[in-house]
């Protein structure tokens, strides 16, 4: 019986891995869960999976969930940064799905590998703002950081019984959003609705807008250079509108590595919690033939400069990254309120970039400073856009 | 330092192995080569790569070879079937490449088990003949069976660091050959010269035949069935005109993973001979975006009756492949002599398969006399269509 922490269980991954979970309960325990102020949701995935602790984001929402509790739960409630990181590190987890949406994520990731957890990592900005602390620390203490995002599983998997030394370089597939066939003149006029419309994956606000942007594949970059050990540039970005194909590794003898199936996030969740094992599902199984034929293209990187930015601030690195993530954390927000259009992203980012003094080798404290540094100025440029 | 043996050293693959072998002589030496008739080119192969055995089909053949070698060479010649399994088993050699064409392939590749010998596979018959005898005796001796042919080494590559429990279904691609569009009334007509224009692979006479008929991808399905030990009814395949993805594998996850590559046998050979490490090369590297669309299609077994022939005789299992193959080798001779129409092949098969008396665990004394029953049945089938 594996027994499995989740952060952000309400979050689109967090209820995914609930309903694997909940399809195998002969293989899964649930001993932690968090939310943010979904309390809600939070309060029915206590009383379906039972687990012994929980953490919500705040004071105020620890005290709403307990009053909704039917009064004989006897779940442990934690509240704040410090309950996050309590229930992170919460003894008789086994492994600790990190799927909190954005910066939040690092902190109590980072709980968990002190405390020895292996790690699900959905969590991208854990890798992208502190992929050298977190990797060295993961090494130090002995754990395994198994990624869940569609991209990293599908390389992951491809590189299972093959020696590191012998690959070339990976390959990110992308389906190139809602707005792969714009013009760069129609992407100044689309809309907060458009761009929620993925064609393909269903996902959270802040990953599809992303996606959109083609930040999210930027992000996906400095996340695979920390998890494969691989450089910058020995990571390319191919467009394959159908995700069937999930990612690519090309190996030295010239021989490519494909992962493939439907765009479906409960496969990588399942491998990431069953690994090196595979276990069935009720999924429908991908049909090549009736999916028609695969197409594979090189990104505009003129129509779409978030992906160059991000290119640009992980060959940068040190505190580049954060910087990046942070300025896109808070554009993303603006853009979803409707204070910035969508070809503004890119230009906010840029500028935030352009002003940040690089710090390198940071430490976990410069890192948050970076992200809070930068958080404050691109809320600067953001006002100055909209008076 | 390997040292290798290369059984059947003047064919297709055995000229790409020496190749493979040429451009890394800090890691490979040749100490046995055989040959059939083509002295002059294992001369030249002797004089370069200095063999310390060589095997030749006849003795005639092997007093050429001694009258034509420089009176300084010291190889030592032998000749005939006793040769070839003397050579086979040269007990320097760490592995031996069975290249050999046909059913002439399976007595020594047994003799270079037998000998403690790893095989890098190429000979396909072995596994249609004889898979039960040979994947036992294999077990038993401790000797690894690494597959050269392209699709069998794409599913040997993706199954590594997965386990077998964990696969459910294995997809084996085909270009289609060159009638891959032809109707069946245009196959009636279609000449040798045709037949033997192959899309994208340069290969040997006889496998170029039966890659236009299917029978190649037939014979594969059952070589697939004894190298991975998977059931006839979980091998699936699939048309790729492109040959870029050269197979898949479906776990029972529901993930696939596609080996994909230029179609160059070298690759495949360099892995065999290197597996688990892979070396680099000076082949172009396959570029997906030029590639273009990756088209997928089922099999159309009604115009090539020959993959459904295939299908059968694997399903019925005993000596029923060995006697597809022996048809296939004397109905494919007959239509190099243009004495058959394309469209033949699978009638002449059909008829001899129908014919015979099926032997359920044969040994490989049963399997011999199978293959000469179905060669006389053959040409006596083949007799009656040309008067």
């Amino acid at each position: 019986m594996k027994k499995i922490t989740i952060l952000g269980s309400t979050g689109s991954i967090g209820c995914s891995t609930l309903d694997v979970i909940g399809k195998n309960l002969e293989r899964f325990q649930v001993v932690a869960l968090s939310a943010g102020k979904n309390i809600k949701l939070l309060k029915q995935q206590i009383e379906k999976f039972q687990p012994k602790v929980v953490a919500v984001s705040t004071k105020e929402s620890a005290l709403n969930l307990r009053e909704v509790l039917n009064s004989k739960s006897r779940v442990k409630i934690f509240y704040d940064e410090e309950g996050l990181k309590e229930i992170a590190s919460f003894p008789s987890a086994n492994i600790v799905i990190s799927a909190i949406s954005g910066s939040a994520g690092l902190i109590p990731t980072l709980a968990a590998i002190e405390a020895g957890k292996d790690i699900a990592l959905a969590n991208k900005e854990t890798m992208v703002m502190a992929g050298e602390i977190v990797t060295k620390r993961a090494i130090k203490k002995g754990v395994k950081i198994i990624p869940v995002d569609s991209e990293h599983s599908a390389i992951f998997q491809c590189l299972q019984g093959n020696k590191r030394q012998n690959l070339r370089r990976i390959i990110l597939t992308a389906s190139g959003g809602p707005f792969l066939n714009f013009t760069r003149n129609e992407l100044k006029k689309v809309s907060l609705d458009q761009t929620l419309r993925h064609p393909n994956w269903k996902m959270g606000k802040k990953i599809t807008i992303d996606s959109a942007s083609m930040m999210n594949k930027g992000l996906e970059v400095i996340e695979a250079k920390w998890l494969f050990n691989v450089d910058i540039s020995d990571i390319d970005v191919l467009i394959h509108p159908q995700s069937i194909v999930h990612s690519l590794v090309e190996f030295i003898d010239g021989a490519f590595l494909a992962q493939m199936g439907i765009p479906d996030m409960k496969i990588p969740i399942a491998y990431a919690l069953t690994y090196p094992e595979r276990i069935m599902n009720d999924l429908p199984t991908l049909n090549i033939v009736k999916t028609g034929n695969l197409e594979f293209r090189n990104p505009d990187i003129k129509k779409f400069p978030c992906l160059g930015l991000a290119y640009a601030a992980g060959l940068c690195g040190g505190t580049a990254p954060v910087v990046l993530n942070a300025a896109d954390e808070v554009a993303v927000s603006a853009f979803m309120e409707n204070k910035i259009r969508f070809i503004d992203l890119s230009k906010v980012i840029e500028k935030v970039l352009a002003r940040h003094d690089l710090i390198n080798n940071p430490s976990l404290d410069d890192i948050l400073q970076a992200d809070l540094w930068a958080r404050i100025e691109t809320k600067e440029i953001i006002e100055r856009i909209i008076t």
